[in-house]
């Protein structure tokens, strides 16, 4: 565990003009042991954040410095929210320093490089800190986080059916066939970031619903390493994104067929059970489901476990912020554990609705 | 069949203060061969339809009549766009008189009246019209419908669901496993009605995505009773609807798994084939997905068969407008196939994008 | 006026990939009198239309094609859906042939070419061309339409603002002080066109409000050109737009004093005997308002006309759907009256509510 | 000034299930001084608040009481989140006991009991009361609010028209012509409150705009009469409300003519200097304009000053979150002063963007 001194742990950022950026922004100027040092843009040297940001003004001071200026050697942490293949760039000359790395991309989500190489369309350039790179879902690996110098931080879409899943297959048990799993999952269209594109225009996105990806999505050889991982076994998932007309927010079905031998099982009882500990984990009571909105700017993850006419199918509703619990709020819980600070350190904003 | 003389077919709607009421003025108005001439609602007997509704300025002159007023007896056809009930209680008298009903509720949507009381807390109080009803899915009970003097017309969800499993259960063929079939279904809030309700208010659906209706939605015997129909045999399907924001669309994810005996069966042919004359089924090329705008506003339902990795598990993605093909088009659609008029009679709107 | 034969006009479309573009493509493919031969895009050069718009599968089967291998001479009119810039470029050759020309951008709509240089920072290539074309807004210039060979088509702020002030300044009445006349205007977001840009992204445009084009909007040269010559007179307008987040409408509040001898004037007579005879401008009864849906998808622009406390202050809404009378509807209706057609050929759809 | 001990202020609410009730607690449940004690409601007795509200699960452990058992003269401060007419029936008992009243509707916003009873339809029951009570407008009042034991909580409307115009008018300044003042106003449609009704449905206020309250809107006499106060003469202000399919935010567009003798103004410096010490006031540098998600979620209202060409008109731009700086965040911020508070505690939250 690192020492965290009473003075505040100094942060820089990589990369910060994407949502993922400005939301770890808004998140980490409000944190009580963190200190905002540095946040590169080589294209937006020199600007004020707040200029770029109208939310930040008079939050944040910092402006954008082109990476060679930043000094982000001298930071205890740097957040990569950047595309992917720069975290892997630049994460042994920061840990050479003693500099640990959270990075928000797909650089350190992967431990199969053949896998990273397919999906990603580029080599991963440095397996040696990939292999001592640890998985950041807490909820999973706190232990291994507490001790981590490199986090990949999960992707949205993982956050949510991996919690939704884990109860279920963790420990090997044989509650639920693990060959017929399907995720049908919806995100809000900020997980598409903020790149000029058609695709996402007000006037594509708006007022529409669609499926996407289906001929492959990157989070799905994340999902499933991980649930191989989880359950000890082999892992069949089909996965469908789907793109909903809102900003923030994402809500995974999941859907599950109960083994032969665990139909007596109280599911109910045993997600309450599993995340009984969990700050950012809400099990919700029997009978009622989730929305997004009820997680809407804060780190909560909220999950249903619903099996209808107590038959052989068990659905597990999540949903998240896909800004904050899956992606930037995340980090910066991997960041208080990292550090040794109160998990929820920063994070207790209370969602805002309506 | 009826005698479509070459004057205009004389319609009547009862209850035409809401969505779907609406919906079949706009279309009706813009009918070559009908002839609105009554249009009814107690409560506001005397207000002209285009007060409430100033969409219709310019194109429809009625205004609202109170029930006894509306010599509905007078009319070809009357389209009832009521809370379930009210059709069952006027039918039979329509129909003594030679004019035939278009339900748009779920008086005639289910032949077995205790599965009827069960899920709409009522009694069914005729149950011999319900006997001579059809269920006005055109592509699936054409020749029916044509000889027809009373017409269920379909749920929105059953019909995204029955038009996307039809070719694959059709003829007790045994393609898919009937007993696992899953439709993950998302719909517009339009599809909740114009009542004063929390629940639908802009404030609560916006930015917002949630599953409703767990405990059990009332298509869902609907669908169950009529895939049964299609396949001969028992049929077991989970239904999920969940709530998108935007106005209009509707958008069913189905999951079926493939028999062991059927995985050379090229599915995207048979899709092709089983639609190949339908004016409002369009199968959407091999490798491209559908989306809810591409149909707003038009009478079409579009849909793409997916098979992930050419596995197990089929996937077929329908869209549909859920005011037009999902209930005021259809009923428009049935209407035109009674009276041996063209199918796409005043139903040839292109949809609007963006 | 234009020969129409009995057959029907051939109609090319030169950039066609744009929101104005499919709109255009919506309403020629459901026109009566109209033939799409041409449909040119040098970068999408052999994709079928339909492929990029996927409302059009059924109704439109053109492939995009080079501008090249068009043959746009052979058309009898063409529509100029492109940046500023392209139709001067291309209406001399055009109108060499026989062909008429429609643009939909800006290169005919300021007769003084020195301000269009200012606005639009490029000179302006054709100023013969300039100098026979007309101001294509119908309701103040029809009989001059009627008779022309080049047409510049209204911006869409401009169609509102000229439509709801001409009734006051026609004709040298000195009813509203012309130099203290304010519009504060709202647009929907499919007013920026389909370029990608982050300003215009769903989770940028998205449940958010906001002014633009503060320091000058080039509509703005263009409305006070047109209210000059309506007027006869110099007139300062004040104009601000602002973004609404919703993909088309247009929302116009503008603001007169009434001048001291006009205080006994019957406006809202005065607009209602104004439009009387127009089919696409509706004067609301007094004391109603207007709202966008009532037009969504239609060519119908309403007026409603207030006086507070029957002060001295006149304020006039106007709403339209940007796309159809602001842009492409209005452009068909232009099309009718070059060539004797009826001016309300293809432009009766009812609008969309909900 | 109350005293602040080191213990923490006892708040009730009454009547917290609409809008601006969760949005106390979620304000309230967060602030480091405040201690939530009761929140009424008869309707709801006995249902947890986080039933209600799922994004303060895990924040707010109260459940709904009804009033007579949520002792409320316990409580320091009592916030009125209910329809008008509640606070002022209340009142006197609870001053009684030393406990301060805020009131977010608007039984004590008006001094004039005739114009209150002209625009909200009842009698006013406690004038004494009244005429102790201050208009808690901080920016305006800070002195008389801090002695307060009654606080008038603005008007959302209100809110931002008078500090768009405070530092034109204050101290009888001649700057501007205070008899054509213009405020054309875009609201959320949160602002219209949780009741169900057809107008806010979803279907309805999405992908729409419209104008509404045009014979008269109940903040209009409100802003009126402070406008007057502030400035010590009459006023003259014609106010147009707009609905914008969005939740939260409000967007003021102020037009204000610039009197002959204050042309050399530097108007940009006034607005500055007015406003430097303000926490939430923010005046935007010369050239920019807000946009309302800038402050979504937050306390921050922001200003921007134009005078387009440098002519006659001055246009103020002013943004809020209407549930926030325009009711809840206002209302804790007057709590924070009565208090003896920083007056911002419990207010710092960035906001949410995107």
């Amino acid at each position: 565990m690192a020492q965290a001194s009473n003075s505040r742990i100094k942060v820089g950022i990589v990369g910060g003009t994407g949502y993922t950026g400005v939301e770890l922004l808004r998140l980490l100027s409000q944190h009580p042991n963190a200190e905002l040092v540095a946040i590169t843009s080589r294209k937006e040297d020199g600007l004020p954040v707040a200029d770029m940001y109208p939310n930040l003004r008079g939050h944040v001071d910092l402006a954008f410095s082109a990476p060679e200026k930043a000094r982000l050697t001298d930071c205890d942490v740097v957040f990569f929210a950047t595309p992917h293949g720069v975290a892997m760039a630049q994460a042994q000359e920061l840990l050479a320093t003693g500099t640990r790395v959270i990075d928000l991309a797909a650089d350190f989500r992967l431990q199969d490089t053949a896998v990273f190489e397919r999906w990603y369309k580029m080599p991963h350039s440095c397996p040696d800190v990939l292999a001592e790179s640890v998985y950041g879902l807490v909820e999973l690996n706190r232990e291994a986080i507490s001790k981590a110098r490199v986090i990949g931080n999960p992707g949205c879409y993982p956050t949510t059916v991996l919690l939704g899943l884990a109860p279920l297959l963790e420990g090997g048990k044989q509650l639920v066939d693990t060959q017929t799993l399907i995720a049908d999952c919806k995100s809000g269209v900020s997980g598409a970031g903020r790149k000029a594109e058609v695709a996402t225009l007000f006037s594509e996105a708006s007022d529409n619903f669609k499926a996407y990806g289906l001929p492959g999505h990157r989070h799905h050889p994340e999902i499933t390493a991980q649930l191989e991982k989880i359950s000890g076994g082999a892992v069949s998932l089909t996965f469908v994104p789907h793109l909903v007309p809102m900003i923030r927010g994402m809500f995974s079905t999941i859907y599950a067929r109960i083994q032969p031998g665990a139909r007596d099982t109280d599911f109910q009882a045993l997600f309450e059970q599993r995340y009984a500990d969990e700050r950012f984990v809400d099990v919700l009571p029997a009978g009622s489901a989730p929305e997004t909105r009820s997680v809407r700017g804060s780190n909560m993850l909220r999950i249903s476990v619903q099996r209808p006419n107590n038959g052989d199918l068990l659905i597990v509703l999540v949903v998240q912020d896909n800004l904050v619990k899956g992606a930037a709020g995340q980090a910066v819980q991997n960041m208080n554990l990292m550090f040794g600070l109160p998990e929820s350190a920063g994070l207790d904003q209370v969602a805002i609705l309506p």
